[in-house]
């Protein structure tokens, strides 16, 4: 759904809804269009500049003022609901650092539904969100997965933990994955395309662990990470 | 590499040369160029038909005479070189039924590299080949596996079986893949997109193995089934 309109994107921003990106007219210069793009960024909503062609094109009201938020009507859930889920007795999470192709979430997401996993938390800042793109890859997986949106991830790793879930970093350098014990209460992070498991992420994770290598290249897409990591915790949970 | 026109084509198509694709301009009726068609989709290779001024923008000797076969410098194994490999006693290799996207021809590509797989079997009909879009996305993980390409699926599996290898078709409707052994002599074959492992190259399988799942939609990405499933064979393998 798209939001047209300076005061109209402002009040999707303040009531919290879940918006993909929002496109902002090049050249709005007035102090109005500055304080709102600031707070368009403030909220982890991505800006992309477009010129005045692309966006009257998009416009579907015709009065867009150089603001238009395109509105995800998916529903996401909250992490105390992921937590209360009554799937299992201990609870099996998965937790992505900046991942932030759309296709890649959607994979990720086929693969936690597909697994039984009881949901799936994702960033607001610098992270794929659940768009129409996400929801066709995900062949409509995203509809029966508990996904929560969070500001901070390293905030929510910290409540995970205090609620007595453990925390495991997937990315290299750690234990080997298959010598590791992921049955339990458990939560994996797994990182972005390029950057991985961020430093601070990982300092707040219990532990590292890591699918073993055997080749020169040695990386793994995402959402294949995800896969294999997943599929073993769930080989032992059984 | 390009090569055009019609003779030049035809050339290479005889010699064997790995082709990824034949631009072919559309309106050729004439008896020669029909027989170049079909002598080129008897090959197995792609025609794309496009329009006079895509074909001439793709030219580059301007005398393209309608054709143009798009070369594959990418040197694949043979399967007995696969079968001879070094790297352990007993081959693990993976075989693809009718992988068509090159994105996830390239996401394997990197499991199998990663995992230390010992070479990789693909088709050459339906199938996508090693183009630069493959080698882009595999990361160039493409040079360190060896990669067969062979006209025949199921032949090679009779072969590969010949030489007391076991075939085992990764699917839905088998055997629990965590109570399967899959250590030994195993090649694993890993179907296409949307049609999966098809009911022929499945008979001719040893067994059928399935990744277990828990959700309501379960269907994975053909690369992270791929993932999941040869991890799951290094886990028993060391």
């Amino acid at each position: 759904m798209k939001i047209e309109g300076r005061n109209a994107v402002l009040e999707a921003i303040k009531s919290g809804k879940t918006i993909d990106r929002v496109l902002v007219r090049n050249g709005m210069r007035d102090e109005p269009s500055r304080a709102l793009v600031s707070a368009i960024k403030t909220a982890g909503v991505k800006v992309h500049f477009v010129d005045k062609i692309t966006i009257d094109n998009e416009s579907v009201s015709g009065r867009n003022q150089g603001f238009i938020a395109f509105v995800t009507d998916y529903k996401y859930a909250e992490v105390e609901d992921i937590l209360s889920s009554p799937k299992g007795s201990a609870p099996f999470i998965v937790i992505l650092d900046g991942v932030e192709d759309p296709h890649n979430l959607g994979s990720i997401i086929r693969v936690c539904e597909c697994a039984g996993v009881d949901g799936l938390i994702i960033g607001k800042h610098r992270a794929a969100a659940v768009n129409e793109t996400v929801m066709r890859v995900s062949e409509g997986s995203a509809n029966h997965l508990k996904i929560a949106r969070v500001v901070n991830v390293n905030s929510t790793i910290e409540i995970l933990k205090k609620k007595g879930v453990w925390v495991y970093a997937v990315e290299l350098g750690g234990e080997d994955m298959f010598k590791s014990d992921l049955t339990g209460a458990v939560a994996l992070v797994i990182g972005g395309e390029d950057t991985g498991v961020n430093k601070l992420t990982r300092s707040k994770c219990d532990k590292t662990v890591t699918i073993p290598m055997a080749g020169k290249v040695n990386s793994l897409n995402a959402s294949v990470a995800a896969g294999v990591a997943v599929f073993e915790a769930v080989r032992q949970r059984r």
